[in-house]
């Protein structure tokens, strides 16, 4: 960790701004090479990166450390300090990671659509990588590994931007996946670390519209904002995720307990979780006393609308800034609606479009809900937990979009990638 | 013309960001109602806003004299003020621009994607609208019911913000469609006009990210720029049309010639018309100078390379700043380059990523071109003038983009859309 690195010497003396230019440029001509690398090349780099991850294990842990302690002198939280920790057990997973990522197929050169036009022409669409994709995130280290890895399997280039507390530990990492690229015949620049971790370092990044493609920021609400709200470049993100699930009147109650239980309880810190959940009133005194028992055993801190207050007792009451709050946590809001539109309604005016489900065995109230709700995803009958790239069977998840452009819900390789308009012509013009 | 509209009492007094955001606020609450809309009743609404204009022909060609009037007094110039001017030929061609919309299937509603997985949950995409489209455009008249028309189609409630110089135009066509929503019942605020025509009111439609979900900028390079950097919401645009055909060492000459002819003289005006032609140096002596006399008796002025000035007399040089030009006019760039690589590397430099050609009789060269040159359309054998909605099969166009993200090269109604993820469950938990 002492000296200077070939980045150092480089880079030294350049403002942020040629330092990131550079950097982006660099990532563009590497991009356009990965983009025609067929899948045997790009496994056999994803490969060789997972061998140079369990080889440099050690350093990695070494490293991790000056990371940690840092980490504790400046205060962190001992949940952050934790997604900060790299032992052997995180590495090796790292490395299997990768190696998961080879066995997705290549989503690039598939052609979506072809067909012949009355003049002859055969116009279609190929899938094609997006180009040079940035990833601005805080402090997870395995983030860098796995957003490398998705990227480069859909051929594109990657600029990682890493908060300051995993520095130390991200630069090994990167190191790693940099020998994996070697060793496959790779241009270096496929995958580009941001050493610098100042706020100007992001905002000259930004500016970049000339040679990066798409931004995907990764972490806290205050993060995504500010990453939006200063680029240039397209930006795919959410914010948060304040998933709901309605109880309709119509709901097979045992299934509703179930659902909800698992939707709140089973991993209640991460953005597919229920925050708030909503019950027909008709339904309400039938449903509300077992599943709040239930609820409470498990440790769930109940905050209810006043409807809900009159039918259990020893709940907190919920007040307004509760409904769009996302609690990542045993905390659950409940509120009880007089119909299908409210809950409807309620999901619109509060809610992060990320996942709401409906409850029920009639026919009308689930397809009035699946139409009228237009989150990223929308369920039926299904724990809201389900909403992943995994379980969606994409493979692997390189985030979730609440956006309305590109892609939405869970993001695999194939939300990396966009497309291009073919013509196979013999001599065509336009008269 | 005289006396307050409704719009000016209910605006009057407001801050300009508060009357962008009521605009957008309402156009969101119309937007959500749309979306569930069938296409029997959007349909209904195209044909009484087809209609209306019809019915107002006069009344538009009245009002239209006085941006003309005030156009000329400006000393705008004669292209412009033709491409302002609207008539009864020109309004009837807007009604029946409508009508064709109708016969278009809509787009909203279809299942994309939809497998089973192991875990009995039906997992799929559903084809939805976008929500809400603000359309910033400059002086032509006719955006206004195009646009307005296929958002309306594809279930968007739709803002759009003409030019200051159409703006009594503008109010007038407005005007009759949404005498044509009123009709089919649907909210007034499916189609929105911002009779602000500020700066300022364009950069508070820009920030409303929460109301409004994509902006399409459609006018000069500058405009589109100005949108670009100041915009919060994502944008699909595309900045100029710079194309290439490349003829490239085993083409069919006779065709070359077609084709090039066909891509630089047929409309060159427009943003899919030639600007560039690249020459293989190994058919360059056979094919230019016929090609260049042709060039040349249609009135075409030709700038050349110091190669291309070897083998055909009288030609002006071309400059270093040629090469990225968008002429719009009878003029054309050609440049001789020693292989296909060269070629695609002048086009990665200088081009504007919106469609290039290669002429070649060679499997390999074709191949190697498509793959290679990442522009939103490339084609083999085929004029660039191909490039268009229409002539894809679109039906209609919204717009061209030359983006990565979302939606690139011609846009007709199924880009005007995105989707959701919807899941149909039986009781499904994550273990």
């Amino acid at each position: 960790m002492t000296g200077y690195s070939l980045y150092d010497i480089l880079y030294v003396d350049m403002t942020i701004k040629k330092q990131m230019e550079q950097i982006a440029k660099a990532a563009k001509a590497a991009g356009q090479v990965l983009a025609v690398t067929g899948a045997d090349q790009k496994d056999k780099a994803l490969k060789a990166m997972a061998n140079a991850l369990r080889r440099g294990v050690k350093k990695i842990i070494k490293v991790n450390a000056l990371d940690l302690k840092s980490a504790r002198v400046n205060g962190l939280q001992a949940g952050l300090i934790d997604r900060l920790r790299l032992d052997e057990k995180r590495v090796k997973a790292m490395a299997r990671g990768l190696e998961d990522i080879i066995k997705l197929s290549d989503p690039v050169g598939e052609v979506t659509k072809m067909t012949r036009r009355p003049n002859g022409l055969q116009i279609g669409r190929i899938r094609i990588p997006i180009g040079v994709i940035g990833i601005i995130y805080e402090a997870r280290p395995n983030v860098t590994s796995d957003a490398a890895g998705l990227c480069l399997k859909s051929g594109n280039a990657v600029i990682l931007r890493g908060g300051s507390l995993a520095i130390h530990s991200n630069k090994a990492v990167a190191g790693c996946l940099r020998v994996g690229l070697k060793k496959a015949g790779l241009p270096l620049s496929c995958v580009n670390l941001v050493e610098d971790t100042s706020r100007q370092a992001v905002d000259a990044l930004l500016k970049l519209d000339q040679y990066i493609d798409l931004i995907i920021p990764r972490g806290g609400e205050s993060l995504i904002r500010k990453v939006t709200r200063s680029s240039r470049i397209p930006v795919i993100k959410h914010y948060k995720g304040v998933c709901h699930v309605y109880v309709d009147e119509f709901a097979d109650l045992n299934m509703a307990e179930e659902i909800c239980f698992n939707s709140k309880v089973q991993r209640p810190g991460v953005c597919n979780a229920m925050e708030t959940m909503l019950v027909h009133k008709d339904a309400a005194a039938r449903f509300l006393p077992s599943m709040v028992r239930k609820f409470k055993q498990a440790g769930v801190e109940i905050k209810g609308c006043d409807q809900t207050g009159c039918i259990v007792k020893g709940i907190k009451k919920a007040k307004k800034s509760d409904w769009p709050t996302e609690y990542l946590d045993l905390i659950l809001a409940v509120k009880i609606v007089g119909s299908l539109d409210e809950a409807v309604e309620h999901i619109r005016r509060h809610g992060s479009s990320h996942t709401e489900t409906i409850v029920t065995d009639d026919y009308k109230a689930g397809m009035d809900f699946l139409n009228k709700v237009d989150s990223a995803c929308v369920f039926i009958n299904a724990s809201t937990r389900f909403s992943d790239g995994g379980e969606f069977g994409l493979g692997a998840e390189i985030g979730i979009s609440t956006d309305k452009i590109h892609a939405r819900g869970p993001m695999g390789l194939e939300e990396l990638t966009t497309y291009k308009n073919i013509v196979f012509g013999s001599g065509q013009i336009r008269s």
